[in-house]
C-alpha cells in the first residue's frame, strides 16, 4: 500500500522566532499550512524551535554546481590562463558520473549553508539533475549552450536540449527545466533565436551570461554595433522569462531596457571580485530602475564556496564601500535579495515564509557567538553569521538536515574526493 | 603539592596534515617541542589527528574585543551619527562588568574560529584582561586613550595607564601590556609624546588608529601641515615598536617612512569596506617597500564578527578587485599575513608550527563540504571556508576547544546576552 499520494506529513515547529515575534508554523505536505502564535495540532514531526529562528530557504542565483569538483584546483590567476590552461582542460575530460558525484557535493554544501533554490548552468545535464532531485533541494537547471558559430555545435545542442527537456517527467517537480546559452560571445546569433523561441514555445525560462567584463562589451559592440543588453533586446531576448548573471558594465539605457523588459539581474560579487572582474555592480541604479536584483556565487572555481549567507557579506559591503555609502545595501534588503526573486527567477513559489508558501525554510541557531546578542537577526545573519549557522534545513516540507547533520553525507564527501583526484590524474 | 611548576603537560597530534604532509606533533608545556613522521613517546593527552590539518593559530591585529556587547545595535549608518547617536552615547553607559563579558564572548567567538591572538584596544582594561586571562587566548592589550587637548583628561588617563602597568602581574604572560593611544585626532601631542616615552622606559609596544578616512588626513594637515605618518615621525613616535591600524591613505613618501622605521600595518577590511572608509588599500605597495602588514576585524560594531578566515577572504578579494589584479594577495600570501606578523606585532613567539614556537594550533575539519576536494589546503582556508572548519583549538600548549565545544560557552552567551539587553534599556 502506497500512502504517498493521499497522505501529507506534517511538520509543527513551535516557538521559534519569526520577524521578532515568537511563532509555531504548520508545514503540511510541500506547502506552510499555517502560522501562528500557538498550533495546537497533532503532527508527524514536532521541532522544538527555541533559541532559533526560521527564516526561508535561500535562492543561489547562478551557479555551476559541479565545479565544486575543481575547487581550489587554480587560484590567483589571471582570467584567460585560468580558463584555457586550468579550467577548460579539466572540463574536457568530465563524464556525466563525475558531474554528478559535482553537483551532490555542491548540494550538500548549499544544504549546510540554508540554501534550497538554485539556478544551474552547466554540461552533463542528467548528472546535475539526479544529484538535485536526490538531494531534495530545487533548482532550476539549464543545459548549457555554446555553439562557437559552428552549424554542427548548434544542431547537437538543439538535439541534446529537446532530449533533456523531454527527460523531464523522470524527475521531481523540484526541478524546472530552463534554457542556457553561454554568453553572447560564445553563442551564435541564429542559435540565440533558436533558444528564444524553443523556450517561448515551451514556456521556458533562459539563465545567460552578460556583461562580466569590459572585453565582452568591446567586442559585442565591435560584432554587433550594440552593447551586450542592446544586442540581447534586439533579436527580441529581452522579456520577463529571462536572467542575467553578472551584469556589471552596463549604462544607463541598457538599464532602462532591462526595467522596461522586466529582465532579473544575478549579482555573483564573490566571483567578480575574485576575477577582478569589476566591483561597481550599479546596484542602487537597478533597484531604483525597478530591475529585480538576485544574488549568486557562481561555481566553485571562482567564489570557491557556495554560501549565499557570505554572499550578503560581499554584496553588502563590496557595494558600500565601492559606491562611497554606508547605507545602500543595508541588511534587511541584502537579505531578501537572497530571498524573495525565487519565484520571479526560477518559478518555485518559495523565499518567504508565509501561509501558502512552499515549505523552504531554515532554522538558525541562536546560540552561537556571532548571533549573540540578538538585537537584530537580520543584521547578524548577514554581517556576522555564515551559512554554518544553519542548524536545520526543511525544503518542500522535507527536513534535509537536523543539527547539522545530512544523511549520507560521509559518502558524498568520499566520493566526491575520489572523482576530483581521478579527474586531475586523467 | 603543587606539579605546575615542575611538571609540563604534553599532548601528542598524530598523523596530521602539516604542510602537505602527514605528521606528528609533540607539544610540551606552552612549546611545540618536535615534529616527526612519527613520534612514539608517551604523553598526556593523545588527539588523532586524521582527517585534520594542522595550522597556526590566528593573530587578530586590530579588534575592540567587549564590542561584541554592541553587536547588530546599529548598522547601515554614515560614520559620525553612528558614532554620535548610536556608539559613543551607549559607552558612556559601559561598566567593567560589561566590558568583561563584551570581552569574554570575543574570546570565545575568537576560540571557536582559530584566533589564538589579539591586539586589542579598548575602556575598562581589566574588564577585558580578566576575561582574556580566564578564556586562555593570549593578547596585546593596551587602554584606549584619549585627551581631546585637555590637560585633566591627560592627567587622568597617564595615572590610569601606570596603575593598569602595575597591575599585570596578576595576569598570565599570556597577556602583553601595551600603550594605545586612539588617534591623532583624539589625543594631544603632548600626552602622544608622553606615551613614547612611557613606552620607551618600559619597553613597551604601541598600537593606534592611523589614516582612517580621507578627513583624518585633510585635518592633520590643516592642524600640523603634515600628514598622519608624518606627522608621527616628527614627534618620534614611528619605530618598529608601533602598529597602525587601518592605514587606507598613504602617499608613497608614507609608505617609506613606514619602511624605514620598521612599523607595522593592520587591514580591517570588514571595517573600511563597511563604513565606506576605503578600499584603496595599498597592501602590494606596502609589502614591496618591507613593511609588515596584519590582518584585524576591528570591533564586532563596525566589522560586525571576529572571524579571521573570513577577514582573509576580504582582503584578498577585496584587493584583487580593488587593483583590478587577480594575481596580487595570493592565497598561501593572504594566510600568511593573518599568521606570521605575530612575534613582531605582539611580541609573542607564535604564528608558525614549528620546533620552539609557541604551541597556538588550529585543528581543521578536512571532512566538510567547504573543505572538499583537498587540492590546496591554504586556498580552501582563505576562499573557501569560514572559522567554522576549527575543529579544535590549542593555545599556549592547552586545549581551548575539542570538537568545537568550549567548556562554558553556554553561560558566557546567556551572560553577554543579559549584560547586552541592560546595557541598551539603561
Amino acid at each position: 500500500m502506497n500512502f504517498k499520494i493521499y497522505y501529507k506529513m506534517s511538520i509543527l515547529i513551535k516557538n521559534i522566532q519569526l520577524n521578532n515575534q515568537i511563532k509555531d508554523i504548520l508545514i503540511e505536505g510541500q506547502h506552510i499550512k499555517k502560522i501562528d502564535d500557538t498550533i495546537s495540532l497533532q503532527a508527524d514531526k514536532i521541532i522544538d524551535g527555541r533559541h532559533k529562528a526560521a527564516v526561508p530557504g535561500l535562492t543561489n542565483g547562478h551557479t555551476h554546481a559541479a565545479m565544486t569538483l575543481m575547487r581550489g584546483y587554480a587560484d590567483d590567476m589571471p582570467l584567460m590562463p585560468w580558463l584555457e590552461e586550468k579550467i577548460w582542460p579539466l572540463e574536457q575530460k568530465l563524464t556525466e558520473d563525475d558531474v554528478y558525484w559535482g553537483a551532490k557535493l555542491a548540494c550538500l554544501e548549499m544544504i549546510k549553508t540554508g540554501t534550497t533554490n538554485m539556478v544551474d548552468m552547466y554540461h552533463f545535464f542528467a548528472g546535475t539533475a539526479r544529484a538535485v532531485d536526490e538531494m531534495g533541494i530545487r533548482a532550476m537547471l539549464t543545459y548549457a549552450g555554446f555553439d562557437f558559430e559552428l552549424h554542427t555545435k548548434a544542431e547537437t545542442y538543439k538535439k541534446e536540449v529537446k532530449q533533456y527537456f523531454e527527460s523531464m517527467h523522470q524527475y521531481s517537480d523540484r526541478i524546472h527545466f530552463a534554457m542556457g546559452p553561454h554568453a553572447i560571445y560564445t553563442v551564435s546569433k541564429k542559435l540565440l533565436m533558436w533558444i528564444k523561441d524553443f523556450a517561448a514555445d515551451n514556456g521556458l525560462k533562459i539563465h545567460t551570461h552578460l556583461s562580466e567584463t569590459p572585453g565582452e562589451v568591446k567586442d559585442s559592440i565591435k560584432k554587433t554595433g550594440l552593447r551586450p543588453v542592446e544586442y540581447l533586446e534586439s533579436i527580441g531576448l529581452l522579456n520577463s522569462n529571462i536572467s542575467l548573471a553578472h551584469c556589471i558594465y552596463l549604462n544607463d539605457t541598457e538599464i532602462k531596457m532591462l526595467a522596461d523588459n522586466g529582465c532579473q539581474v544575478v549579482h555573483n560579487p564573490a566571483s567578480n571580485l575574485k576575477l577582478s572582474s569589476g566591483n561597481n555592480f550599479r546596484y542602487k541604479d537597478l533597484k531604483n530602475a525597478g530591475v529585480t536584483v538576485a544574488l549568486g556565487t557562481d561555481g566553485t572555481c571562482s567564489g570557491n564556496n557556495l554560501d549565499m549567507y557570505e554572499t550578503m557579506k560581499l554584496a553588502s559591503l563590496n557595494g558600500k564601500a565601492a559606491w562611497n555609502n554606508p547605507t545602500i545595501w543595508n541588511a534587511e534588503e541584502t537579505f531578501k535579495t537572497a530571498c524573495e526573486p525565487a519565484q520571479e527567477l526560477t518559478g518555485f513559489k518559495t523565499g518567504k515564509i508565509e501561509e501558502t508558501y512552499l515549505a523552504d525554510i531554515s532554522l538558525i541557531d541562536l546560540n552561537l557567538p556571532e548571533m549573540t546578542p540578538n538585537f537584530n537577526l537580520i543584521s547578524n545573519l548577514v554581517y556576522s553569521a555564515n551559512g554554518n549557522c544553519v542548524d536545520t534545513l526543511i525544503c518542500d516540507g522535507k527536513i534535509l538536515m537536523e543539527n547539522r547533520h545530512v544523511p549520507g553525507e560521509e559518502e558524498i564527501l568520499k566520493q566526491a574526493t575520489r572523482v576530483a583526484f581521478d579527474l586531475i590524474k586523467r
